[in-house]
């Protein structure tokens, strides 16, 4: 039941993880191959990324036909509809917390079965959720927004944990959905009251640096 | 027969790569190292990811010493050539196709050899022949080229299909070259008659992202 | 002894770079998690390239806490004293060489192992000491340092010729500490003497490049 769920939240966070990715390739104007490879990248390389790291290769989001296909439909029907998906922009926002907390969750499993330490799988987790993203940035020429701003990458890490703590006291199957409600949660509530991280006071002087 | 137009044209791939890396490490005004790291990742790289996802290790491109040679020497052939090579920018597209051609084989040959599905072995025919040039971008903090116009990592996937559809068809043998001809005459058609993947009509407005 | 030697200095790396990949953060005005994870790629992406390279997964500064818990320690103590940390900047650059050579020997005794021929061992010194600082100079989407200016990842990689070169005549413990002797006074010779690589004597005009 629980593997049922990630599965079908996996789905909508690949498509709307594509979304994203798409909608940064018409903001700098790429060509349509840019905005498949930014949709596919930003849905797919955090799990590839993970796969590398954990040694299985190759990666499941390379040999599942399901997923890339996903991934590429959601990046064209973005190019083809580019003005209504963009004018949505902040609707796709929902979707994103649920592919969000599924990544998660899914990475802290993962990382967990390899027998990786804590902080794996926290960062596992985080790379999962969050590395389409920064692959998306680093393509886009960008500092990664996640680096930046909001609690994105720092909810997947937290969900990492909460897995963790769930599955030694209740098993996989609660920990999996607590990870997703957990992750979900702390990003929309970080979304609706304007959550950051905290920050340096004030920026030193850096001359020609 | 085949093979060894592969290998001869996988050699005429490395050197019009590395020069196009020396090239851009030029323009960056780069010091040697800088010439001799584009240079390579931009022959090598594709190489290097395609056989990590594959999984692949160490990547062939690593442990094979004459690839590794022939990257570094026409990055340093370059560099102490750099205006006579600038000049000559031009006549390199045509070896740099011939290069695309056979990298496209070769990933689509090994590609297949894992057991990739179609889009696996598109994608692996793409980032073979376009991934080096993905990484030099991005070492150069641009935008990757191939995401912003002109027909290149799509030529090299549509290669990819190329040799799906000849193996099952007419055997490994045909399709290699197949795949190396197709690639080439697309290459080169789209250069010659200005062929781009379409984009957005309008750009849409996209205040301060 | 040696092995004892090099895991020492691997740490003083490891703590130098977290805080050199903290001090970008702060230039580019990142939040918490960018300084954590700028601070943990530069002191251990290198290692974990490598790895991914040799088919060593999951990569050893993936699975060591120690190593993990040093590198987000000293990142999360640079946010807290940014100013402090600052001001030594020019301090930092002696532990950084010593982590420098101490990650150099580590790269070509790790390649060596696994049977690279004599570039690969060079690329691998290379790739394990400066790897993370053009992660966190693409992560801080900059054009990476060490392929602009100073003797840097070039240190490293003659570093893995030593070794080489040692490991055969005097064995594997003069081999190490040879490494490190001779990388941290390259580097620290050529920031003294200001020893900088060649690069094109005018820079080549290239308009609209």
């Amino acid at each position: 039941m629980a593997d049922l769920i990630v599965d079908a939240l996996n789905y909508v966070g690949i498509i709307a993880f594509a979304v994203s990715g798409a909608l940064k390739a018409g903001e700098k104007d790429l060509d349509l191959l840019g905005f498949l490879v930014l949709g596919y990248s930003t849905a797919l390389a955090g799990g590839i990324i993970r796969d590398l790291i954990l040694g299985i290769v190759p990666p499941t989001n390379i040999t599942s036909l399901p997923y890339q296909l996903a991934a590429i439909g959601a990046s064209a029907f973005t190019f083809a509809l580019y003005d209504k998906v963009s004018k949505y922009r902040d609707v796709v926002l929902y979707p994103d917390a649920l592919g969000l907390g599924a990544f998660a969750a899914i990475g802290a499993d993962i990382a967990l079965k390899r027998g990786l330490n804590p902080l794996g799988v926290a960062a596992m987790a985080a790379i999962t959720a969050a590395g389409g993203g920064v692959v998306r940035d680093v393509l886009a020429a960008e500092i990664p927004l996640v680096l930046r701003k909001e609690i994105y990458a720092t909810a997947a890490a937290i969900g990492g944990l909460v897995y963790l703590s769930l599955y030694y006291i209740e098993g996989r199957e609660v920990a999996l959905l607590g990870t997703i409600i957990s992750v979900v949660a702390l990003r929309l509530l970080s979304l609706r009251y304007g959550w950051e991280l905290p920050r340096l006071k004030r920026r030193a002087a850096s001359p020609g640096a």
